[in-house]
């Protein structure tokens, strides 16, 4: 366990489903389940965002923080903050999602967040635990049966 | 059969997957399969569009025209044609897909074939016969084996 | 179509879900779905079993005729008549069910009328025509799209 | 937790899948996942024979052990031994089953732990803790993600 590694903190432009900016350290003492996705990204909408709502569903708010950040980086012209609330709306979103802070340099597509973590497209599932240390990091849909165990472990930890 | 209607022509804004502007006279002696949505409608997304993809897919070009046709009725600046030229990309979209022409009027959200058709919501199946006339219109998803059996109704009449 | 040959008679040992004892040439006029399947077949249970339902509810029965056959190639004493007879109950399967006739041969696992088809294995459905010609024997799953689509098309021929 | 009750020990007529006879005696310091079915049970084919499969490859069979258990309580004569050995094949089940104990009563059809346990039907989930305590009994589906943390609860158990 000497290994682990804080969670780099989120970078983000705007929150959504939220009256206040959040951050990782509101966090402390909780786990966080952190859906990183994109709108328009057929996986994410089909099995990752149907999954953050199941645990969000399930999970008490004081064990399990489920948060969905949506990191752009391709199509950026389509996935705008207004298209956002829409998706939000209409797939019956009710979890925070912070929008993933632009790179600010032309060239680079890669938001701050995603490129922080070096994540290498969406969806990608990441798990934080109570100290704020980054546990898990998988790209691609993760079983239930898996994430409920996992989060559950970080859950009993003391 | 007496009280058989023609289909109201499509009131189109902007054709996609398509280098030329399409009309339903060019699909006379075709049968049409119009599949209308938004694509940030859930029941769209998860259904209605697969299936356009797979009548896309099965039925010979020569016997079956499937064209999309986005009616935007809620969220219009969410769903605008970049966006939607990103989501046909994500998604593997390969047919035509028409933009309902927006009906011109501030106060009025309701496109102008969506409106020329009475269409209640998305998703919304129309079917189109080899001459012209409207032969089904349902609101809502509607099974793969109704609608393999109702096109080759179609096909299959003189 | 100087190619098509009769369909082979149904060689069935007990016949469940119907009264009397059932022909082919009592079909004479209409198309006939012939799902064969085995009870513990997981191919049959998840997907061809449902779909021989769908094809019964959604076809009218002057036009389409729907039969399981029960063929019994191996575990021949795990799926014996008082188990297919609680299957089809829990199943809630209601239309005619052949159980095709054993082999007769002690060596010989296949039974009759799956030897005279030449089936592979199951599930395997086989089409026939108004006319009692064999039109379609194909093994594994076939997409409800294309299922709705030959049985129209066969429907529709004089 | 005063209320706690050991969970009854399995009466079994047979084992399948194991090469020795089991009892929960043998699994203490481990957490038992005890899927109770009946091979013609629609529910247990379609959802919780499947679920079983999954709990049994994703957990380490040093922290949980899956065994399914055939409570038969209707159609007996159907699901006999012979059969249930069968389906477990066709369906690839790897796991130790049991047969639950016939009443021994003719008016009784309710096998022996089935009735010790209280069960109402199949499929019914039961989790046994590493003292041997019975810490839940649901009867239906339950999803993935709430049976992934509620193992991985129990097993973070001192």
């Amino acid at each position: 366990m000497a290994e682990l590694t804080k969670a780099p903190e989120l970078c983000v432009q705007t929150w959504l489903n939220t009256d206040t900016a959040l951050s990782l350290d509101d966090f402390r003492e909780k786990v966080v389940a952190l859906f990183v996705f994109q709108m328009l990204c057929p996986g994410c909408v089909q099995h990752s965002i149907p999954q953050a709502g199941r645990v969000h569903s399930l999970f008490d708010q004081n064990d399990v923080v489920v948060i969905g950040l949506h990191s752009v980086f391709e199509h950026h012209a389509a996935m705008t903050e207004v298209s956002l609330k829409a998706f939000l709306h209409e797939f019956q979103i009710e979890f925070p999602v912070a929008i993933d802070m632009p790179s600010g340099s032309v060239g680079d597509p890669i938001p701050k967040t995603m490129r922080a973590y070096g994540m290498g497209g969406t969806p990608t599932l990441i798990l934080i635990d109570r100290q704020g240390y980054l546990r898990k990091q998988k790209m691609g849909y993760e079983q239930d049966l898996t994430v409920g165990a996992e989060l559950m472990a970080l859950i009993r930890e003391p």
